[in-house]
């Protein structure tokens, strides 16, 4: 008989050996089948905890979304300055992008279509984002470095939106979700530019 | 015998009422019928001065376009501080999309799917946009007003790119490339923060 920790187990290890295919392989290159042989596991069983392979990267999503969170957590309260945070935010993001870029391919396959489910998590994770870094600006207000700020939700969520809209210079003036890989690097220095001049535009 | 000039004119006149129309009725319900009809003319004719719809519709983006940087173009130098001159490029393309609001459908139709000439055409009001608002930066700048400012073309690109991020809070994480109309004055007041906090942080 199989207890519910078992069970719990089991679905982390079919969540890590699915996360290592689908970052090397991506999303559409990887099939149900491999993920149930790289665990010696019956397709059957695989099938009975993930009935699909969108409702299994979902799952995986939602784990590598909480481990970004956690590292964006872990060093909350311990940043000298608006400044610190903000690039520490940007910078996390930026390396949880590169390390983790094939398994995102499934957000470029699907960009107009993607799950709620996924939609959830993103609005979760920029949630949690915006927690943070109002913490920070109120740290930051409690020690009047900063210009009044009546509600720091607000501006918080003004520069995400700010830095999502930053684009490479050779890019037309289509939108999209996420970047090619060669042009990463480009994006995380205009977003740390633009967020030095926005925190420099509230410090006193 | 018809002239190159009289061509002109009919040209301008077949402009002027396909306007309207797209106008009121959005691109999908206009017909190349009607805007024959409305000017009593043969639809041969009309199809001799544009081949299909999608052709006429681009000619009276570049109308419509122009006749934006115009009224840009026209404030240019008059203004009193940078702050004044990014009030105004925000004030005018909002004023321009909510006047145009159906004209837009086209772009919202087809946003994923735009023919290249209509990229060429918003990338020449970009340009054109980035220009005027280089020129005020260096007026600025020439006063000693600006912490120094290597590259002003970059900062104003970096500016626009943030302004097209901005987004109303009740909105997915989904981008859009055209707003909903009643969210248009909320996505204007936001733009208004934004540029007010960026140019602060410009300031010496």
């Amino acid at each position: 008989m199989i207890t519910v920790t078992d069970q719990d187990i089991k679905k982390e290890k079919i969540l890590d050996a699915a996360h290592q295919r689908f970052l090397h392989f991506g999303y559409s290159k990887t099939t149900m089948n491999e993920i149930a042989g790289d665990l010696s596991l019956s397709k059957a069983l695989l099938y009975y905890y993930f009935p699909d392979k969108s409702q299994l990267y979902v799952a995986v999503m939602r784990k590598v979304a909480n481990e970004y969170l956690n590292i964006l957590k872990s060093k909350a309260n311990t940043f000298n300055g608006l400044k610190e945070v903000f690039e520490f935010q940007i910078n996390t993001q930026h390396d949880f992008l590169v390390n983790n870029y094939n398994f995102f391919d499934f957000f470029r396959l699907n960009e107009q279509n993607l799950p709620d489910m996924i939609w959830e998590i993103v609005d979760h994770v920029r949630q949690s984002e915006i927690d943070l870094l109002v913490d920070a600006i109120n740290v930051e207000a409690g020690k009047g470095k900063l210009k009044a700020v009546n509600n720091p939700g607000e501006i918080v969520s003004l520069l995400l939106d700010a830095l999502q809209g930053v684009r490479v210079s050779s890019s037309s003036n289509r939108k999209v979700m996420f970047h090619n890989k060669e042009d990463l690097d480009e994006i995380r220095a205009k977003r740390l530019l633009l967020t030095d001049i926005f925190i420099k535009g509230l410090i006193n």
